[in-house]
């Protein structure tokens, strides 16, 4: 077939020398001419993202598809009446099935099958067939895209979203009644599905390694367990140095009655100090917060609002933020593409993690933002110093719920569902044990056990939604958080002064350009490379809770 | 190609005498057995819906796209940030020439061709082929549309499209700046291409004709010409005898100032006395009030409220809860064909004025509704008796802006679109002519006439968007309201007593049994002379209005 868009490879040869190339030797050098076979002494020039358009138009109309799925998401979580949860299943069913049948159809892998060799996943790398770098990415992940989502046959497709779905409204019932034998069957059907899906992926060592390449491009098994090994290894006895310490801290300042109003109003404050852009975003109420996006120029935060809990709103926003102001500076003319998406859920983690933790629960910024707080709730605060304050923020309590868990014990709530997922995606556990598993799993790590299934191996939705492998994605995110941080506070000139003057858009900068603009364009092990000269490692996060916790628990330095 | 399914179509043959009819004769009497050649003496059954499920299912499909991109709709015009209207257009254009796309496609085609006479637009009527009355309304309205959507071609919906999203643009900025000018390019522009539509679309008298038919099926302008003159003769006349009327009634006490809080909560109270479920609906705020509908357990309404306005939330929502009420009740289980659908514009407007005019502005209404809003605003209201508030909300005074008049001069505001529609599709008059012929219009029927164009003809959004032959649908929902009303108070026993008594819901049940459960079984002159016995009419609309204003306005009787 005459590809004659590409003709215009050879634009110098076709006016001083040949009116036309072969089509059949399009893309190489030397070509000869299709009227007089001689050769063509001109290179075909290195082709650029405008050559795969009949790609990337096609993925934005998908990219379109998907988007309006996600507003059909956001919307059920805030504002769809209570009675339609039915017909909004449907037609989400329908977007998706949609999205994934436009993906995987012949005409995507035509495409891609011109340009990239299935040996290699990218475009065969010759001088004379040359393309330039953001084009070689984009293929490398559509193909990755592509090639995972055609492993997976469409009847199975249709099987896991049904039983998923099935299985999370037995779970929202079963947690409701705080029954786990309930949800025991749907559970046991969802991991069997899963085990299935790994087959259908592929693997090297772990069937688990299927699965977390969904979330963490790359990411296995054998980098996981040493480093969560590492982690075990020094924050059990870290979180046991803390209980047993002369220091104890008192919160009970965050639980007084603060008005929702106006903990919103602060939300807002601080996020627009972040640098969110509320006219490409919004912030609503949902039961769990959550950001979502629709394109660059619509970006959706959701918080929760307690009157008598401070943090939670407080803490949610800024989490959130984070997440948004990544979603807020992916590139727009990349919209559609994976050079316009964000990368990882771990590196997606990494910038709510750094916001709410490195910054959101340090001393500098609340030497900035304290006084701000405590004009608005001068009945509760005026009396309350900032040091006392930011103690309050940062105490370490073991506790039953992963999601209401301080910064330390987050990571044994998070190591614990791992190998939990581990066991039972590699048969070493059965659903059936879950039950003791985790009980003796928390009194190893947090020496606390749930007295409900609610509060144990039921408070969370991901297992029924078949997102085994997620979890993990968590820890990463702390770890890159602090790796990233670290970074910043090198490469940024008197950091700390900036946000002590609440200039925190010196941050958002430094992370646009180092980590949002870039999209896929690196694996997320390339860009933790390339950003702290390093790869991933837990040695800076262990290093940062350890001098921050035992400051402020006044531990003894080991040895 | 042997169709299985239909096969069942000999249940008791297949039992009885033979196993197998011939495919090639199945659907017919007699049919002959594939083995014996036989005659089996066996009729085929009468094929109900469920012999259709190969074009339902097709078509729930292309409902989900639909009801997905009307949730992106209502988002825009209520939470979406102002900065993301770009990719919100785009996203939109996807979703909606997608669902075109799927429901002109072959399939739906060669589904159709097996069942529909092109003829008649309808299966054949033989005993020996039988379909139900619903599968026979079904196939006749899908019909309907598909070969509607057929004739256009799709390169024409793309230019239209296109076309008119930069003339909404255009249309926003000239009326923003009041210089009609700026947006007459753009109007002659669409203007031609409806032209080139209704030739598409084939039309017997007039090509405006076709366009009529799109929003009011079956409506024509031999219908309309001579109904608008007799709404001429008589309005006008009568709103004369009103401007000199012995009586002026004040209707200031509606622009005191009214808390908007209160005003909404007022709207919900009244909503729900409907019967408007807000399990299944919800109320919001936008800048022009609608109505939305993604299925029938998700319909929302939309209101704005003023201070200074009472009228304005009050009417809006009492208006689109007459939508919404339509919606809701629409046949969950016929939902995404046909006859699970609203069945015209005129229609589904007549359920709105019904509440909003006949119910809504009527003394039985009040005498229930007029305490529980003096209890909300006693400061306001506490001296005002209900009598004051009945003629305040009744005053009839000619005004420049359509959605702004009153119930008696609203239809002039109409007419006048109506007569410059069709002098613009019929070639008689100019685009560049429309400013002179409005204010000479103006001035005729209302001796009134606009200082600025966006006070005139720029103050509708409906031209910009192509919906040329959308207008008449509001004067046709005031016609068929008061004849459906007129007989709901025939056959509701004691309806101005139970209006009185504040139990609105008895109006809403017969509503939903004579119209909203019918979807589009019946056409809108089908559906009117099945529930009142005769055709549309303007005279009881007539009648109506000169006895309410007559009285009102204590005017002798003509003649």
């Amino acid at each position: 077939m005459l590809r004659t868009d590409s003709l215009a490879q050879y634009p110098s040869a076709m006016e001083r020398h040949h009116t036309r190339p072969d089509p059949a030797e399009i893309g190489k050098f030397p070509a000869r001419c299709v009227h007089c076979r001689a050769n063509i002494p001109v290179r075909p020039r290195v082709k650029t993202l405008k050559d795969l358009e009949p790609l990337t138009t096609r993925l934005l109309e998908i990219q379109h598809l998907n988007s309006a799925a996600s507003l059909l998401d956001w919307d059920q979580e805030t504002y769809m009446p209570a009675g339609s949860g039915r017909a909004r299943a449907d037609q989400l069913a329908t977007l998706q099935g949609l999205a994934h049948d436009t993906f995987t159809a012949p005409e995507i892998e035509r495409l891609l099958a011109q340009w990239v060799d299935p040996a290699t996943g990218l475009p065969p790398e010759s001088p004379d067939d040359a393309w330039d770098e953001p084009s070689r990415a984009l293929l490398r992940e559509v193909w990755r895209d592509f090639s995972r989502a055609k492993k997976l046959p469409s009847e199975f497709v249709k099987r896991l979203r049904r039983e998923c779905s099935l299985a999370q409204q037995v779970w929202a019932e079963a947690k409701e009644k705080s029954e786990f034998r309930k949800f025991l069957p749907n559970l046991r059907t969802v991991v069997a599905l899963k085990q299935e899906e790994a087959q259908y992926l592929g693997y090297q060592d772990s069937p688990y390694d299927a699965l977390l390449d969904s979330y963490e491009p790359g990411m296995t098994v054998a980098q996981l367990n040493p480093l969560f090994a590492t982690l075990r290894k020094r924050l059990v006895p870290l979180l046991q140095q803390i209980t047993n310490a002369p220091i104890s801290i008192d919160d009970t300042v965050l639980t007084r009655a603060y008005d929702t109003t106006r903990q919103l109003e602060f939300g807002r404050l601080v996020l627009t100090a972040m640098g969110y852009n509320f006219d490409t975003g919004r912030l609503d109420l949902s039961a769990h917060p959550f950001t979502t996006s629709f394109h660059p120029s619509d970006v959706r935060l959701t918080t929760r609002v307690y009157e008598n809990e401070l943090a939670a709103c407080l803490f949610s926003c800024i989490h959130e933020g984070g997440h948004g102001l990544y979603d807020q500076s992916l590139d727009t003319e990349r919209y559609g593409t994976p050079l316009g998406e964000s990368l990882s859920l771990g590196i997606h983690e990494s910038q709510s993690r750094l916001w709410e933790n490195c910054v959101g629960r340090s001393r500098p910024f609340w030497r900035c933002f304290y006084s701000y707080l405590q004009q608005l709730f001068p009945e509760q605060l005026a009396n309350v110093a900032m040091e006392q304050f930011y103690t309050a923020i940062n105490r370490v309590k073991p506790s039953l719920i992963r999601v209401e868990a301080d910064e330390l014990t987050y990571n044994l709530h998070i190591m614990l569902r791992f190998e939990i997922e581990q066991d039972l995606m590699e048969g070493r556990t059965r659903v059936e044990e879950l039950p003791d598993v985790w009980s003796e799993k928390m009194r190893s790590y947090l020496d606390i056990v749930p007295g409900r299934d609610a509060e144990g191996l039921l408070q969370d939705v991901h297992w029924s939604l078949g997102a085994i492998g997620y979890f993990p994605t968590y820890t990463l995110g702390n770890l890159y958080a602090v790796q990233f941080y670290n970074q910043a506070l090198k490469e940024i000139p008197g950091l700390n002064s900036e946000i002590e003057a609440g200039r925190l858009t010196v941050l958002k900068k430094w992370l646009n350009q180092k980590i949002h603009r870039w999209g896929r364009t690196f694996t997320p092990d390339q860009l933790v490379r390339r950003i702290t000269g390093g790869p991933l490692s837990p040695e800076p996060y262990l290093a940062y809770l350890e001098e921050k916790f035992g400051a402020l628990y006044q531990l003894k330095a080991p040895g």
